[in-house]
């Protein structure tokens, strides 16, 4: 089965869709969101876990500015996992990222996350095959303990080409407003694309599908935005939250 | 299989063994731990993580005070998981837990621990048979991730019988010095003790053997206080720990 072979996933919207529409669809998710989180956190029953991962340039940033826009800061925190520093090291894998999954109530975003001890650690050699089987049972433990304590776990890969992510590099050399996000080693993982192909393929084929992963093609910002927010509404939609009534004491 | 049948075990010391001598012995066990925790701290390879359970009474903090009097406290935290908070509460139920596993060189003592989620809140009424069922299977993989990491994980149940319960429950209100320690409730938690030895027994059978649970008589604290040692002394021995030599740069 090749559902999650991502060089035959095309990173575009489709043909036909209106980019003017589709914005439009997009604002409207926004405001519902803006709301649902409200919810959400009144009810304080349920939270809401969001994993972002991609290639360097896929737009992680840049969806969480767009879609969490509207909603009030204190119910959403993001935290960005870098690479280890010697304290998270001293670890488990797990350990750095158990602290700052969600409280009731609450939506927390994952730059990256996790699943970087599967992926950039494999391409980097620090992590060999039998160790990323064991991984991904014991991120399927884990991520199950979070959903059978109410928290909705989504998770988002950033599917963009190899041509896109050039354009991107090149635009942040040319960019001054854009400099501070160069990596001069940006230009040369390039060569590990089919690598990091091949381990995102395990990682969905292993972490799933009872906790799906979103393959969401981003080329097109406008796009991605538009299949984030409206998979994030509709999961909130799907919990039938309810504001609480007054206290009856 | 009834191993693990609290009431056929006894809670004291063998008949004929010498309290002097094993004191004695005692004493070098808790020498050579100081000397073992030294290297632990200079390899920085291996952690040890020691979970104490037991009844109230059954000698937890002593255990502690006793058997790590040697040892360097820089090198040592002790953390007492008691009712949760209400932030606690609003995570899973290892989400505490899991940030006070000890990092590489260090040793962490649990004074109760992950496991009162299957044991005090089962008699409370507040965890069904199928969650406990559910939370064994993430507490092993969860254990099992710590001792893939390099933790070693020792699971201690000091284990009294009921009248020596009643005793020391007497004493702390017999003793101005010990009036600190008397719960009102400690005597009605006596009616719960054939709950409590089936919830252990449950325990036992379903988070082991892989990382077992030492079950020790502990009537009698200097024989408790010898096996504790004892357990921890072999355990980091078992490791073959090396003091680094000097850096070669």
């Amino acid at each position: 089965m090749d559902t999650y072979d991502l060089s035959k996933i095309s990173t575009r919207a489709p043909e036909n869709l209106s980019k003017a529409a589709t914005k439009d669809e997009t604002d409207l998710l926004i405001d519902r969101l803006e709301e649902l989180q409200n919810m959400l956190y009144a009810e304080g029953k349920w939270s809401l876990l969001i994993v972002l991962q991609g290639m360097d340039a896929s737009g992680k940033d840049g969806a969480v500015k767009a879609v969490f826009s509207a909603v009030n800061p204190q119910g959403v925190s993001v935290k960005s996992f870098k690479k280890p520093t010697e304290e998270e090291l001293s670890h488990d894998f797990l350990w750095r990222i158990h602290r700052h999954t969600p409280a009731r109530g609450k939506i927390q975003i994952f730059n990256r996350s996790h699943y970087e001890d599967v992926l950039v650690t494999r391409v980097l050699g620090l992590t060999d095959d039998a160790t990323a089987q064991k991984r991904f049972k014991i991120i399927n433990a884990f991520e199950n303990l979070l959903q059978e304590r109410g928290t909705q776990v989504l998770k988002f890969y950033l599917h963009i080409s190899e041509a896109e992510q050039q354009e991107r590099f090149e635009e942040r050399l040319n960019n001054p407003r854009k400099h501070w996000k160069y990596n001069p080693n940006d230009l040369k993982s390039a060569e590990n694309w089919p690598e990091y192909r091949q381990y995102y393929k395990e990682v969905f084929e292993n972490c799933g599908p009872d906790i799906p992963w979103r393959i969401i093609p981003s080329d097109q910002k406008w796009y991605k935005e538009y299949l984030i927010a409206k998979t994030i509404v509709e999961t909130l939609e799907g919990l039938h939250m309810k504001y609480p009534g007054l206290p009856t004491e």
